[in-house]
């Protein structure tokens, strides 16, 4: 055990405490502040980017490390900067997520129960490569009055320094205790942190399956994973040709890197030689390559003389069907009826976002009830399954399991809930009075429409 | 790896996804059937269940198991069997979990989006001792529309299996699978299933501290505990001594034995001397033993000659503040104000329930909010804590934890949500559509009010 670990998380812990008697007025007036403090310390900051940057182009030059890493590691690319600064502040502007009543009851004449929204306490949250993140995490576990310990990718730590030293001198500024945001650097300093399960309330990893698997692995701390997405489109018997093609080339290409982008297409075989040729020669006009199925192949064959079959289209294997691509390869897959499409995509899927194309509005209503997945679309791309576009605001990540939260998380999913009760009995309230019998009285339980804790 | 628990758990993740498609009434009729099983069948499974008594009182005598484990074990004492019938019942009556709208929102002309209530999926539940434990539990998860593997005591081995044999008599009966309930004897199998998160959803153990954590060891799958109270009432320096010595004698003595009964009692040491005596003689009266720290004990014995002093009262050491009695035996700590009280219930309350005693409006506020526990209560007796009690018509049990749920569990415990969405376009809905720029639209995000989804 690196003591180290021990005292950041111990630090945390005290500061999640301490930050619970200060007002969330507060919280939005530090996130003002470490916004101002980041601009103060832009050109300090660019230049450790500089050096991120510099090791990058080393590793990117001798094959180690890929272009696309390269730039996701550019703070000083595009908008990007000016971006980080505005989400600071899009985030505080947001309505608080803690202090919302859920529920309330008046458990008896002067006795009243009220379920309101809190935050977890210390939040875990390790990342990869893009050193914003830092501050887009830190944003907005302020927000929902966590206090959290952040590890990023080695590859940003020149700038991940310089940025939680512009949070931590905003969080000087104000009520909030310095220990609310900590930054670790080290995997050893991870392995420590998840054994504290007494100090640490829920680890967020946001990265590939393994890292989610290999930090479920290894610690009794929930995980809230954010890993793959193996999306996938089925194009029903009744489904329009120009929808299917529109909404799959959407799902394929509009961001193929993207977790929720389409993996798999699933064909009914009814439309084998109606709707697939047409969606397969769109596919292949945006450059998307295909891993297909006999039944698949062969009806786009005898249908089409698209150019590209020959060098575009391949055979599928086994393992091309539980292959996120992150890129523009599609695999293709001929079944025979909507229930067979759906056992097939809940024992493949990684239950995140799949999507029907149909007429049928049974055929709708079956494929979104018996799909086990966090989204199930109906005409509408897989790309549509993201915070932002759901309404959010903001987004966490998009969650891979189905507890505490799933799918795109937003602001709610940061925050756990606690039982207020007060007695405005002349003596008090105890439990004893109720029941059945003598001297006993039974419960009122009449809902109480209430946004808020009145006390 | 035992086949037999891979057999198990791809069997309940088969049923569950086969019963994604049966409709909630299937579930409440197949509850009333299951009930009319259990009636036909009550002499065979008392005849079980008195095998397991026989058993029981042999080890009793031997001195290896407590009265009152035996006397949990027996179903057919008191009104015990009529109330696991007609909990069944009223389980069913209850209204359905599933399916709720949380958030609706139409994203654009004709593309909306619904956050529905749905079923977690596979439980593995794990429990000790009582065998209507079984009953309850299979009650809960078809009434939420979860599979699930149930385990119980094996003291209770013979009436389990008699029970489990009921419910799945009863299941055959409906359209839901035969699998959708299963129970399991060895701990072995337990041991198996903890490792196949590809099929097991959640586990959620009921028993001690070290059955959770053991649990939270071994595996993957999220965990939702519930384990030990240790509950504590605070008495603040403005505290009402009626009530304080109501809310105190309440909390200790109503049910000893629960985990919402008070294990710690923490004293301002402003009222040390006036409010303190009245409860600690109240306690006496009530045959609770006390365990002090020096103030209390100095305080009590200048202010009172009650006999009970010598025999009843004795020193505290450390270990008694970290220890769940479940008895008439209470730990008292003198502390100096209401900070200090918040910050000890932090650092040594099992997060559960803590009430204090005040007539100040603002050391409730600070203390509902400070107190890091799943019930914050003012002038109200820990023993609330309770799923009943709070009007939710039954109890999961008292989750320990802080994610998915936290305290008092009922049925909307046992739900996760999805996203469902639908285009009514024309032509569907495509992402590339939306954002800034030439050809780009904005979302609409306007709010739908609905309870259900539409489609």
């Amino acid at each position: 055990m690196a003591s180290g670990a021990q005292d950041i998380a111990k630090g945390a812990k005290a500061a999640f405490d301490k930050s619970q008697l200060v007002p969330a007025s507060e919280r939005v007036l530090a996130l003002k502040i470490i916004r101002d403090e980041l601009a103060a310390r832009k050109d300090e900051i660019l230049a450790a980017n500089a050096l991120d940057l510099k090791a990058a182009q080393a590793e990117v030059d001798a094959g180690r490390m890929s272009e696309s890493m390269l730039k996701r590691l550019d703070l000083g690319t595009g908008d990007k900067w000016d971006s980080m600064l505005q989400g600071i502040l899009d985030v505080s502007g947001l309505p608080d997520p803690t202090g919302i009543v859920s529920y309330a009851s008046e458990l008896d004449d002067g006795l009243e129960l009220y379920r309101v929204s809190c935050p977890i306490g210390v939040l875990l949250v390790i990342f990869e490569a893009r050193p914003e993140v830092v501050v887009n995490i830190a944003t907005l576990a302020i927000k929902s009055g966590n206090a959290a310990i952040l590890k990023g990718g080695k590859e940003s730590n020149n700038s991940t320094v310089l940025l939680s030293k512009a949070i931590s001198a905003g969080l000087a500024k104000t009520a909030l205790p310095d220990t609310y945001i900590q930054t670790i650097q080290s995997r050893a300093e991870v392995s420590s942190l998840l054994a504290l399960d007494q100090y640490i309330d829920l680890v967020i990893p946001r990265g590939s399956n393994s890292l989610v698997q290999n930090i479920k692995n290894n610690t009794r701390i929930p995980v809230m994973g954010h890993a793959d997405g193996l999306c996938s489109v089925f194009l029903d018997e009744s489904a329009n040709v120009d929808k299917a093609v529109r909404i799959v080339v959407d799902s394929k290409t509009d961001y193929p890197s993207a977790c929720n982008s389409a993996e798999t297409l699933i064909v009914h075989e009814a439309v084998l030689n109606t709707v697939w040729p047409k969606v397969a020669e769109a596919l292949l006009d945006a450059n998307v390559k295909l891993l297909v199925d006999e039944p698949s192949l062969a009806a786009l064959k005898a249908s089409s003389s698209h150019p590209r079959i020959e060098s575009y289209v391949s055979p599928a294997d086994d393992e091309a069907y539980n292959t996120e691509h992150l890129s523009l390869t599609l695999s293709v897959k001929t079944l025979p009826s909507l229930s067979a499409a759906i056992s097939w995509i809940n024992a493949h899927s990684s239950h995140h976002t799949e999507s029907i194309v149909t007429e049928s509005d049974e055929s709708a209503s079956i494929f979104t009830r018996g799909v086990d997945s966090a989204g199930t679309f109906i005409n509408a791309s897989t790309r549509f399954a993201d915070g932002f576009r759901y309404g959010f605001g903001t987004e966490v990540g998009i969650a891979t399991g189905r507890i505490h939260a799933r799918g795109p998380v937003g602001l709610d999913g940061l925050v756990t809930y606690k039982y207020m009760m007060k007695s405005k009995g002349e003596k008090g309230h105890i439990a004893s009075e109720f029941g059945t019998g003598a001297n006993k009285r039974p419960f009122k339980h009449a809902r109480i429409d209430a946004k808020a804790v009145p006390f």
